[in-house]
């Protein structure tokens, strides 16, 4: 039987990052950065003006001193007045401070103040001097041209997207994200909505791994529910065309158990139990069409923790991403729960600042899908604990 | 000058939860739950099998015993078959449990094991005895008929999509999501991959705010650029039906701050400092059409700050969600820095599991846009501290 981490360790050996694309900024949130971001110039491109008040030369800016507003530079303006002694150009925030002044001072440091006026003013009068160079934003200060703005293996959120577009960039390189299916498999199955007979059980899988693909950012491509018919599932397996499928159903040891019937052996896949509770039941490997096939157990808390614990590694490595873990705190057993032997225990709980329990009082069974809405984290319990005794220390996988 | 706490409560106050409407489960991720999802059965529907293996008599079922096996129930099926004594049925993981069984044998505890048969055998032996109910999930043991399963005000995530799918549900009520324009305002931003001349600056702010509005699950279904011109800004404005209105630039004093001219006591919206650094200029209110205007300064840190700090926790509120706030954590500044006196000092930092340090070794300019990309998180320092020594304990707001 394969531990947890060797089984991971398999699947992470095959998800290696997907080819670079290049994409508008507007599309790239989430995406990894495929290669460095270079500055296209420095930042700032010009020296300019931090407030809005005046360029000044600073050794006439004396308290008191009566200076000539000669010039107004607002903010998109390429003029560059020249400024003789005791002279001033009004200047907006972020407009390029004239060549021949070293220094702003704003608004409310002189006799003026912010009253906004249309027109710049003849003269303005000095109450507070401005200290050598105050308030201009250097050329180059934030980064210099060519510089490295944004590290390849970036994950490209807001700030660094903004930061992408200040360096002079409309589009990104990045790796393309995964596109996935979702089957889940199962002659039980019937749409939520529907009224079950006897046997029937509402199809819920495919519910949980489309939500959670997409919440690891990839694209759900495909969502598919299948009876236990070998015929069926070819069908719909062959009309795939995505780089991940994961199923769940059918992969243990049951007569009826489709998944395995159809997949074991094709391309690298292999069935066998993991030693994990739940979820020891699982297939994976590359498929003939060069897909990862993640074929988890049934139930649906099985598919959960599966989910956490091997798919979704899997779909942010394919991402590009190095980082593929989710963080870890670890907390006090609020209560005591017994845990099987020689297995990883992935349990789901509720915390709070300090303690841990299990998310519901009926254990660990791997049918408890309503449960699963109140846990908020996956307890991570080694499989050489056999209790976890009231007040122990456990490790949290935190699903923020 | 209003404080930071001031500036949110006043936002937050106007910020109710937007109508409810009724959506399929599979646009639901990330929405707030409007009303409890109550489960339509019990779950487990029917009295079900934990295992695949055989459903029998536990009191016939001693080691040794050869049972006959007079049915076989695959998971979907709706057979009850009479179990006489001394007779078994064969049964999969969740399938219904005949009525005259009391106990599952799985299959690895008879003399076949788990080889997989297409037809179930005449005989099998038992070589481990169950327990009495082993292996048997009873009805309603996960959640009554009629019970609440999720709670409204919960956030739906791939567990409550699919614990709402048990339940019977195929739609959800939620709070509608936030619709968003965002608009950047100055005559001196030109698109980031032109080449720009003295006094202009490649437009960043929309691509950040965007991608900000986003991550915060709201829709974006504007975005403009608009020169520093009140006719076409009031072009821009008029032309908008959203929920929200975030515009950057021209929210100052500056002669040119066409965003105050236009906006100012229109509605609700008023302009004013709040004791920021960055993002101390800052306009908000109710429009005339009802909307929401946030109207933040220019500059990308002030921008990115004034999101989080009041536009985030907003969208959130709209969205229907209680908790707006991001988690804090504390750690030690690594370096010591300066903070502007009388002003709550939000400054992008980079973290480690113990320290925290600035973005920037540029300090806190609310220009630096470079920098941002590499920062992790915001130290909130408050406005009655002057600096923060090297080693102080710092609060540090966590974006994940």
């Amino acid at each position: 039987m394969r531990t947890v981490d060797e089984h991971r360790a398999r699947i992470l050996g095959t998800a290696a990052p997907l080819p670079v694309e290049t994409i508008p900024l507007d599309r790239a949130r989430g995406r990894v950065l495929a290669s460095d971001i270079r500055s296209r110039w420095p930042v700032p491109l010009f020296d300019n003006s931090g407030m809005d008040g005046y360029a000044v030369h600073g050794a006439d800016a004396t308290v008191g001193a009566e200076l000539r507003v000669v010039a107004d530079v607002p903010a998109g303006s390429s003029l560059d007045p020249a400024l003789g002694p005791g002279q001033a150009a009004r200047i907006m925030t972020g407009a390029p401070v004239p060549t021949d002044a070293d220094a702003v001072i704003p608004l409310e440091h002189t006799d003026l103040g912010t009253e906004v006026r249309a027109d710049a003013p003849d003269r303005i009068t000095v109450t507070t001097a401005p200290r050598p160079g105050a308030h201009i934003r250097r050329a180059g200060e934030d980064a210099e041209a060519g510089s490295v703005t944004v590290a390849a293996g970036t994950v490209l959120g807001p700030w660094q997207l903004s930061s992408a577009a200040s360096a002079g960039h409309d589009t990104v390189d990045v790796h393309r994200s995964p596109r996935v299916a979702v089957v889940s498999t199962g002659s039980e199955l019937i749409a939520p909505s529907a009224r079950p007979v006897r046997g029937q059980i509402p199809e819920s899988n495919s519910v949980l791994l489309a939500a959670a693909v997409a919440s690891a950012g990839a694209e759900v491509v495909a969502v598919h529910t299948v009876a236990d018919d070998k015929a069926a599932l070819v069908t719909v397996l062959d009309g795939l065309d995505v780089d991940v499928v994961v199923l769940s159903g059918g992969a243990s040891v049951g007569a009826f158990d489709v998944v395995k019937a159809v997949l074991d052996r094709t391309g690298s896949i292999e069935f066998g139990p993991v030693s994990m509770q739940p979820g020891k039941p699982q297939g994976f490997g590359v498929g003939d069409d060069g897909a990862l096939y993640f074929c988890l157990p049934g139930n649906p808390v099985s598919v959960a923790v599966s989910f956490e614990m091997f798919v979704r590694p899997a779909l942010l490595a394919l991402a590009g991403r190095s980082d593929v873990d989710r963080p870890r705190v670890t907390r006090r057993a609020a209560v005591g729960w017994r845990t099987p032997p020689g297995r990883t225990q992935v349990l789901p709980v509720v915390l709070d600042d300090t303690t841990v329990r299990p998310a519901t009082s009926g254990g660990s069974g791997s049918h408890l899908v309503s449960s699963l809405a109140v846990a908020q984290a996956l307890a991570i319990v080694p499989a050489d604990v056999e209790r976890v005794g009231e007040g122990a220390s456990v490790e949290v996988m935190v699903l923020t």
